[in-house]
């Protein structure tokens, strides 16, 4: 078994996944409020533990690339170095700053993507809707800004405090496009209402074209795949 | 007519499907406030005449299966037991413990599935995407991840009563992404409300990929079986 | 131009359907609080005149029909006549149940549907996709009953007057689970929440299953009727 | 290079977008309350610069244009006039007019779909799903109001000044169908919530239905596409 199978063996990729998730779970165990100093004292433990090991697969990872400096700048690379690098860094640093680039160690999550198969047919779907997604991205955009210039004429003047400007209603018309309406801005004059409904109407068709899009590509995705299997 | 054509006669299901509705129906009405002493006790005599009905149907089915180990161990044969276990089981346990057990007399529910036909072209469907499914079942769960985290840094310091912690903040994720929108808890900074733009855009997409996965694999299905049909 | 014809014919078409919609507007418009005398008058002498015109058309269609009595019971044929019995059968009764009477004339708008060509290919992709929307249909009642036991089990204790019964609960699994989301009933405590998580993930299934459904029966409907103009 | 290449290469097409842009934020800023008077002055004389660059490329385009009344009359050179137009046509009328005309400006963001290829599928799809969309439109309004009558006749009684008429119904009913759910009505008797829990089950076809349409329409818009690739 060379290192490369190694890395890729079962029990290699449990362990590493499973010290990822640790160290996420960690990460937001300690953002909780009134925690002991004990319990702080473990999880900095634990951190030194965590990053001592993915320190060390950092570097049986480089020992056993082929084209090393292929991977320093390779994406799995990069991602690897910045899951370990702000634990290093900090020590110069005031804790703070520390707090903030923690964040960085997320990326350990995007490591999970490495395992996986079917991401191709994801991939050539994505590739084949691709013109319809940027298309349908810019006429959302456009409808969400003419949406809240619409209903700022509606609102402004009755509620003025929950609709000041142009910004608050674009808040409010991706709050309601969306569909998500958390209720802590809505229209009340009649005027406002009945635009919200044409603009709701409309609005199905912001959920309903996606899906459309992204069915019809997989759809097509799918076949392009069997018809290769057939062959 | 042998004893399995009877228990899959029409008359028969009939009146065990009614009756698994009843008993559904009468658990519902037990939780309700303020019920007068007739009224218990009427469930209490309707719960005894259920179970005596579900257990000689099970001695039935056990009599009647070919192998009967089998039958026993079987999914359905577990689910009919447990159907009827909490009522026998309840009697040297205090009545708060019967309550808790009671809910599994809702397994009865599952007994409906037996009755069905088009599931096969579910099953299939489900087995062609089930590989893009996982992958998109890992993707949001790292999405909601990061989406908490990021509103946390936005929202914590602002409203930190309502965003605690990164758990607070998962919650929102959650109802927020899923177009929920309790009302509960939203942002209010501008970098909040921009996030959660930019968050919610992406999150269309949340709901539109597993139905364009289920979408597209239910059209293979349909297009298997019914290629089938023609050969 | 005979009898049938005339009746088909554009200008009577959008004569009907305006004095259709013309009768809602109304009915509608009479729920509003105070209105002038004037106005209750001037839609008492309105649908005078809407019923009218819809009895002349009544009796016209009857003798215009080829066989009468198989026009009396069709299905246009019982909503015509329900359309203008209500203003003729108030005459004898008090004004408070003409009023829950007249809700019947909405079935006017039913009548729109006679004028629609393309309804087949819907007709035809309900058709292929009935088995999988009963099947979807008893699945998610069951799924809504059982998130109804769940949470009342981890949020009745805490939040007895909002979730009082099973019932209470239901109404709120519906709320949750269609996205709806109005905030008048949420969970509170760490364990509610969890189960809310992860019934939302699962519920996002909940919009994604029909729409796979329907999406893929008509894809077999568009494929199959452009086949058939192929042939 | 002629002067219809010149007004469509990179450059030119990057600076007019990006005035529109501007054009578009420096609108949005406008409606910010407490601005000081050196911003509004800036955006005063940032009005008069876009307006000039806007109106040479207007008479550009027209002089380029082989049949000038027919680009005049166009869409894009009527949209192209109404961005200018306000401008000059305000000096004679009082600011609020201004201020209302101003919303054509946004007409501006029309042109930025004069840029884009893959609309023709759209177009397609839209082509094939007419019919569909028409029908799937009108049962739509015809189930929301179908939906206020009932909502009006559980809920009046209990919540009059909520549910006042019909109007406020459909405003109840625009709101939940489409799954926003702002919370700031919602039916709290046992008929209502039953009605609303008959109506939300039908109504997830009401986003199943148009997702559906769209995506069957979209892959069979693909599929034609891509025959005529392979032809």
């Amino acid at each position: 078994m060379d290192s490369q199978q190694f890395l890729e063996s079962k029990p290699v990729v449990i362990a590493i996944t499973s010290l990822i998730l640790f160290s996420v779970l960690s990460f937001s165990i300690e953002t909780l409020p009134d925690l002991s100093k004990d319990t702080l004292n473990f999880f900095h433990y634990a951190e030194i533990a965590v990053v001592s090991v993915f320190s060390l697969e950092y570097l049986f990872r480089l020992y056993a690339a082929e084209k090393r400096w292929w991977f320093v700048f390779s994406f799995y690379g990069i991602v690897d170095l910045l899951a370990i690098l702000p634990f290093y860094m900090s020590t110069g640093l005031d804790l703070r700053t520390l707090r903030l680039l923690r964040i960085l160690r997320l990326a350990r999550l995007l490591k999970l993507v490495r395992y996986g198969a079917a991401i191709k047919r994801f991939v050539l779907a994505l590739t084949i809707a691709k013109e319809e997604l940027i298309i349908y991205f810019i006429a959302t955009l456009v409808m969400l800004y003419l949406t809240s210039v619409g209903i700022y004429y509606f609102e402004h003047a009755v509620q003025p405090e929950k609709y000041r400007s142009i910004f608050d209603c674009l808040w409010w018309a991706v709050s309601t496009l969306t569909t998500v309406g958390y209720g802590d801005i809505y229209p009340i004059t009649t005027g406002g209402r009945l635009f919200t409904f044409g603009i709701l109407i409309l609005g199905l068709g912001l959920i309903a074209v996606p899906t459309g899009i992204i069915s019809s590509a997989l759809s097509e995705a799918l076949r392009r795949s069997t018809d290769h299997i057939d062959d």
